[in-house]
């Protein structure tokens, strides 16, 4: 396999009143043009910084890591959301499973990574239990600088960080990363002389992935920094010698849209047979939810729009949500993403004759259950008429990663143009927010607080 | 705090046509203590074996794990959906947060807890490469017996095993949790003479987390059983002495029930605020999922039910789902689990002068922020006329755990009764099996093989 491909087929077999049709697709093809042109015209302008990462020099994250190199044992992030979601996808799918637990040896010397992304104080006080802050690097994420759950874990951390290796060398052990100009996470760096990354004001959190929010991290594990961005340039490549249904991201978009705007199938099941993918759906749903999930259009118009992305794990969820997916209500697309090349596999040795009833597996090996399993469940899916659409990995490697984060996140932006909203804000949480600074006394909140109690 | 908390008044405050009212509430009534009714008269009898299992004498479990103490630094579970989503829920509620990655020392000569849910293939060679299997305890659990991806595990593990340690000690180091009487590892187990758990025949695996199914692995690793237990007999004395919407059970089922069938909100988010109930959500979602999503009603109507369960994590989901929980469709319950007490707090520090922005913060604790965010979340939503429910335990230990997961099997089987569904088949998986039998090439398979094809 040499690229990967995004097969659409499964979506286009059910009956005739609930499958996508060809002529619901042809229809769509100008719009799908239409929006795939507004994303790539407004690429670098506004909040479409995210459009051009893939071109940046990675440099600079290269040469704090070798800098830096050898000198921590631990990487800790704090950061929550786009600051971090990224992060962790990034970890799960490059370092070695079960990484943190190696040896050093074992690690190459590669620091272990932890990503602090809750402010549960049982959680918290237990992860500053583990670590050993004298050598222990601590990267701030947040570009507003301002975020509450990571200020608060920051001046927990600090306090212990400066207890542990005094105040004078407190610049050695912290790296910000935030806006270039605002928040209170850059005055404080600035005051503290602190090493800092900017993360560039038109790049959102949700589309910072390729940014200094995760390459700071993924520079500093040792992950392939320029392989991510050679295979983000690789996909960005393709966004602008493909178009309509030809192109990935447009076709990933289109098909979501059709199943929720004509066929009334609003829930998106990302469902990755590959467990390095794991947390891929997890900053999927972030991508994708709070992009479209909007209350008004670009007019002005009341909409309530909001595809739901729900994180599954093939094979694990056959056996807890196949069931539900098969009989219950066909308001599902499922996208299975998959992988062509395993890094290594192993034989499933025959049963003795005790085990006779296992006798079909043996001869076989995982991948090939894996990869049956797979296959099983989009065809079980596709008789019983619901819709799947298939993305391949020729392997999962920071290539093919890079390539894959940078298709997802074009896709986003092409179904925001189809939704007509505005996929890079998140007008909804200022509430929140906003109640838990009357909840915790900020001055100016007392009347908010009242209404709250 | 002296008892678990439903609190529904969330849910009772939206604008006339898209919240429940009181007379909604009164209507159900007499057919939620109908099928509380149902539950508890045919406890014991069919698949209800579940009721009674709080009931069991645990000492089995814990002589078990008496007897085989300081013998192992491992205990690797093999299992896949409901014979593995209870023991993670339980560890990691239950065990200390990161215990893998503590000295034996630290963890007072516990073993450590692996499940092996899926076949990665990648995966799963790391976790081989991890453990040393000659100190590993391998707990097989299987209702069936015959569970391709967890049979798989085994006679991949199984040969390692006896390389490892030699087939005369084999029996040493595998325990299998499976039906007493059927299946391929019960033939197995006993043409091996090894030690062998039952799984009750009226048990089905997501109802399965208080048999041996969760309670040999708990017992081996430390954990609280008696507790567990005590806390689940607890709540069936909640059942037993309420009725209606004063039940927990009934009424977290009765209002999922009307949310979705009376006012059309379909999707159930299940949100903790606790980082030791994380995957409570995942439990929740399969014991929910699986039982709720049939195609077909108890009098054989085509029904497509199917609430979908979702899990999300506060306060770091606010940061990723809550822009599409505000301002999206108008199709969600909510239901936050909180707890009033957490082990240990961690004050935050006030910041110095360069971080006057986040001097709010100052001289609360992580705790108070906590639950600021988790009433801030519940009260932006309710005022954007989105429901919730907010579950609260008075702490998160084995007491309390086995209370709320009990009651939350209670809700689940009448929410069944009120959708009038068999809550424990699960038909839909069927066709994937085949499928997955004939792509692996087992005899008697060959036409579906080829129809895939």
């Amino acid at each position: 396999m040499k690229d990967i491909t995004l097969d659409m087929r499964r979506c286009l077999t059910m009956e005739a009143d609930r499958g996508l049709t060809r002529e619901m697709m042809e229809a769509l093809a100008p719009r799908l043009d239409a929006a795939l042109r507004a994303v790539q015209e407004a690429a670098g302008t506004g909040m479409l910084g995210w459009v051009e990462l893939p071109f940046a020099d990675p440099a600079p994250f290269l040469e704090f890591a070798a800098e830096v190199q050898g000198r921590y044992d631990t990487v800790l992030v704090i950061g929550i959301g786009g600051s971090a979601l990224g992060t962790i996808c990034l970890a799960n799918a490059l370092l070695p499973f079960h990484f943190n637990q190696l040896s050093r040896e074992d690690r190459k010397g590669r620091p272990r990574l932890y990503v602090l992304d809750n402010i549960d104080p049982e959680e918290t006080a237990a992860l500053l239990a583990l670590l050993d802050l004298r050598e222990t690097l601590v990267n701030v994420v947040s570009k507003s600088g301002s975020t509450g759950e990571s200020m608060a874990a920051y001046l927990i951390v600090k306090e212990r960080l400066e207890a542990a290796v005094g105040a004078a060398r407190l610049r050695e052990h912290l790296v910000f990363t935030t806006d270039p100009e605002k928040g209170a996470l850059r005055s404080i760096g600035r005051a503290l002389g602190l090493r800092m990354f900017d993360l560039p004001p038109g790049v959102g959190g949700r589309f910072s992935v390729l940014s200094s929010v995760g390459l700071v991290p993924a520079a500093l594990t040792g992950m392939d920094v320029p392989s991510l961005l050679a295979g983000a340039r690789h996909m960005a490549g393709r966004m602008a010698s493909s178009s309509g249904w030809d192109n990935p991201a447009a076709a990933f978009a289109g098909v979501h849209y059709l199943e929720d705007a004509v066929l009334g199938r609003r829930i998106s099941v990302i469902m990755p047979y590959a467990a390095r993918l794991r947390d891929l759906a997890d900053w999927y749903r972030q991508l994708w939810a709070e992009s479209l999930g909007k209350a008004y259009d670009r007019q002005g118009r009341q909409v309530n729009y909001g595809p739901l992305p729900v994180r599954a794990l093939g094979a694990t969820d056959q056996h807890s949500q196949l069931q539900l997916y098969m009989e219950g209500p066909d308001d599902k697309v499922f996208t299975f993403v998959g992988v062509a090349e395993f890094a290594c596999d192993l034989p499933i040795p025959a049963p003795g004759p005790e085990g006779e009833a296992l006798a079909y597996l043996g001869g076989h090996t995982l991948a090939e259950l894996f990869w049956a399993e797979q296959r099983s469940t989009a065809w079980a899916l596709a008789k019983a008429g619901r819709p799947s659409l298939t993305i391949t990995l020729p392997r999962v490697d920071a290539y093919w990663l890079g390539a894959l984060l940078y298709m997802l996140e074009m896709a986003t932006a092409v179904a925001g143009e189809l939704y007509d909203v505005d996929a890079y804000d998140q007008p909804g949480v200022e509430a929140g927010k906003k109640a838990t600074y009357a909840l915790m006394g900020r001055p100016g909140y007392e009347a908010l607080a009242q209404e709250i109690d």
